[in-house]
């Protein structure tokens, strides 16, 4: 399998070709360099010169038929929202965007099935959803930008995993087109099948190396009733986790987001966001706690007892319910600005571990420490300002934040792959929601067994043997 | 591949080298057909020599690394509980046995993950996790005899599928031996992770035919705290349609089963169980709803309030509430034994579709036409005693039962494959929850295109190239 390609500079011919079937073709140096060959934070840049948007899965079909035939790469695009790399055309791979095939091709409203296309926008594809009753169940920061099928690409986890699960369990079917131009459909729109093997499975968190999913049937999640926020006050890591298990105790079913971040983060977004802090007072670590029911007046009583419950055991320091709508948006909001806050204080070394949460405070701990050690952090003047983190809890999903003053470099040296062994050493992933992306394929092996990673690859060999489905990324780098 | 395999009879020297590996071996005639070469039912026969029940993944590896040296074709079985022939040895295979691997490896009660060995009874598993305030997301009517393997292996969906969603979604990491005796450790037990293909997905619903499911980790599910079951009488199967949509808005959150079933499967089950009808009158469909929350005060309200919307828009003519947990264990089990009483009145022809709701009842008034037509069924001393449906609404699931004098025959003849092509041609699956088994994988062309075909049998060839896993059945018969 080739790992590293010279990708052959794509020709007028090739250019005639795709234009010849009615697909957009855009290959203007500037117009790919704003857009396209660069990622969300600003650390990856591509080459591609040539980016291409069907509007049909018999296009994108046609398309992939023609590059694999003359081992042409391609690299698929949806809102260019990751953080990885894994959309970047770094070897000047053709990019196919997804873009213009942004329809909703069925909604059931009795059994809340929908079918869209992979470049509906999340956010666009949720207030459609809200109309007919039902909410989408992923929801992420970049909801306004990031399209359903890079979500299912990508594997998203998001905030409201701990009520919704996993991309595994709520898509249902997918339309995807084959390295080879064959079209899998495996557009299933019903909840329960067990006959044959689930293929589907394989192309959800594969970041676009087996092929191009373009249209996703995912089962929605009814619209919730009543929602209301609380955000609480703590002084130390371990009362977030007895928080969490009184919530899931009093709160029930109805919890639907419980996420934490720590002082320093609550600082950046107040510094660089200029939004007010969602509590009076300063805390070690907040706590944002989401219900969605059915039934305002049995949640708030619920949410209530829950505080009570708190306050009796001394784990918060202070509290806050928000139930007036804008108010929770601009909670929400402030959320979901963190990773945005960050990078706006210095060029942001951004990780996505799944860890014991019994570890997890213990890894910022340890990432001081080694930064420290290694003369980059703990000084004014040094090249790591802040190390900070946040995340999902009941997800064990946690993201580490470096903020350096540059990319790469020396911080990245004392990082990496210190940080990923770790992690595996302390049973987490290398990967929790933002995948493996260019760049942290080679640090798999810190979390999961020689078998498993030749297993994975004898499944790239088999489903793209010419390995022209974003090469030299993902798992080919394992 | 070969689809159809005459196995080498098993020689003293291969049973002197599983005995030498320290695993039980059962070679005696009597014993094999009493307990493991026929299934569930009486429907499959199988003619195995020989059974063996290792306790450790390394004797199955080595099992393994033995038969597939030597072409040795194997059968996995678990509690040997499926109505679809998956795990008889049709052909003279080895029957490995997961029985003895019935340990519980690892529980975390603050995340609420059960690391468990393949021959756990769900039962037991449920009793333990129950005891640690959890429950097992999935629950079957088999829930005493299978095992949690085999609930893997098949892609069990059962009674709480609409709360708890599919293994899919809930199964965090599995254990495997590769048919090469190779050991595929992805026992992850976190619950996001978005690094690499998810291999793991392979197996769950893969009917042993790519590799033996030695371990599970399951995440949980918070053992409710209150508990309510509604029994209906309604006149017509729109109603139920119409209940269901009722019950999503209403008990929202903390419905947990919706289960259907019609007049005749009522009768069947007070004629052959000897139970009492769970209401006072008769009627023309039963809907049985169960609630599970956090709360029963909360939860009487809103199935109170739930019962008076179904009343106002004249939708049931009876209804039971029961809250009493010696009543509600009678009540499930009715529902339970439903299956069991069918199979007592005759000779049970299974079916186990998916299908959109709306056609569900169309299903069961084509059927009666078609066997009528044939002059099967319609009149004293036909073949055909009984046809009748029930199921889980909302997750469109319908089983579909054809009594009979006899297995196979002239009924089988008229209903195969007529039946799947009519389920195919309405948008539904040819297996929901049952699998495909010994029978079933030749009607797989009816609900999927033959490039997921193509694409499901060149997983096999890759994971199984000299095919000694469960051969000639599942999609290996498509």
């Amino acid at each position: 399998m080739k790992d590293s390609v010279i990708n052959p500079p794509v020709s007028r011919a090739d250019i005639g070709y795709f234009s010849g079937l009615g697909v957009s073709v855009v290959h203007n140096e500037e117009q790919l360099e704003a857009k396209f060959n660069v990622d969300a934070l600003g650390k990856y840049h591509g080459s591609a010169q040539v980016a291409l948007f069907p509007t049909s899965t018999l296009q994108v079909s046609d398309i992939l038929t023609y590059c694999n035939q003359r081992g042409i790469s391609v690299v698929t695009q949806g809102g260019n929202s990751g953080v990885c790399g894994g959309a970047i055309a770094h070897q000047g791979e053709v990019i196919l965007s997804l873009r213009d095939m942004n329809k909703v091709r069925d909604m059931d409203v009795i059994s809340g099935v929908l079918v869209a296309e992979s470049g509906c926008v999340l956010e666009d594809l949720d207030n459609y959803a809200q109309k007919q009753g039902y909410t989408v169940p992923v929801d992420l920061g970049a909801r306004k930008k990031c399209m359903i099928g890079g979500n299912v690409s990508t594997n998203a986890g998001g905030l409201r995993y701990l009520r919704y699960g996993s991309m595994h369990g709520s898509v249902l079917g997918l339309e995807v087109v084959l390295p080879d131009g064959r079209i899998l459909d495996s557009l299933f729109t019903l909840k329960k099948d067990a006959s044959g093997y689930d293929i589907k499975q394989l192309f959800i968190g594969a970041e676009g190396t087996l092929g191009v999913v373009t249209a996703v049937a995912i089962s929605l999640a009814p619209k919730p009733r009543a929602s209301q926020l609380a955000v609480l006050g703590l002084q130390d890591f371990s009362k977030i986790q007895r928080a969490f298990v009184l919530a899931r105790q009093n709160l029930g079913e109805i919890v639907s987001a419980f996420e934490f971040w720590e002082k320093r983060c609550n600082e950046l977004v107040v510094e660089y966001e200029s939004y007010d802090s969602p509590l009076s007072n300063s805390h070690e670590f907040y706590v944002l706690i989401e219900t969605r029911g059915s039934c305002l007046r049995h949640d708030m009583e619920k949410l209530d007892t829950f505080l009570e419950c708190l306050r009796g055991e001394e784990l918060i320091d202070e509290s806050r319910v928000v139930r007036d709508a804008e108010d929770m948006d601009k909670t929400w909001l402030f959320r979901s600005q963190m990773a945005h806050a960050h990078s706006k204080s210095g060029h942001m070394h951004v990780y996505d571990f799944s860890l014991p949460s019994k570890h997890q405070y213990e890894l910022l701990v340890a990432v001081k420490g080694h930064l420290e050690q290694a003369g980059l952090y703990g000084k004014p003047g040094m090249p790591v300002s802040d190390v900070t983190i946040f995340g999902h809890v009941g997800d064990d999903n946690i993201h580490l934040q470096v903020i350096a003053q540059e990319f790469g470099g020396v911080v990245e040296e004392a990082m990496e792959p210190w940080v990923y062994e770790w992690v595996g050493s302390h049973g987490g992933s290398v990967a929790a929601e933002h995948g493996l992306g260019s760049h942290k394929g080679q640090f798999l092996k810190y979390s999961k067994s020689p078998v498993l990673i030749e297993t994975m690859k004898s499944i790239k060999q088999l489903l793209d043997p010419k390995n022209i489905m974003n090469p030299g990324k993902h798992v080919s780098r394992a």
